[in-house]
């Protein structure tokens, strides 16, 4: 069984209302020097697939195809 | 300036039908062999500050705060 970590992030120039709304959250409770805050998501997948290789080309085609929406985000593929 | 990034995950044990649901599109759409999904959340933040431990400090706060809540879910923090 193979366990993967796929995380997927606004590209740069994309707005992010949320990681803004959590960047002025982050300075009314007292947090000073917060600079950008930018927030994407991570998926943590098992596969039955013993093979790696094969394993994260499937894992590149989810992203492709349902995990990214890869007009406005990057994603990236970590087998653990 | 530091930047870090802060990944937050769903507890062992606690229910996650966003997870479900992307387990059971992924079956639609033909990948065979997916085993559990579990959906996160990562935050990209840059820190003004040039103190690693006192950022790293910093973001465990921001992290029990607000960014995770600390009874269904996990968080680690990674600076970069």
């Amino acid at each position: 069984m193979i366990k993967a970590r796929v995380t997927v992030t606004l590209k740069n120039g994309v707005l992010d209302p949320q990681g803004k709304a959590i960047e002025g959250a982050l300075g009314t409770l007292g947090f000073s020097g917060v600079g950008a805050v930018r927030q994407g998501k991570v998926f943590d997948i098992e596969l039955e697939s013993a093979d790696r290789a094969k394993a994260e080309a499937e894992l590149k085609s989810m992203c492709e195809k349902l995990l990214a929406n890869t007009v406005i985000e990057n994603y990236s593929v970590t087998l653990i």
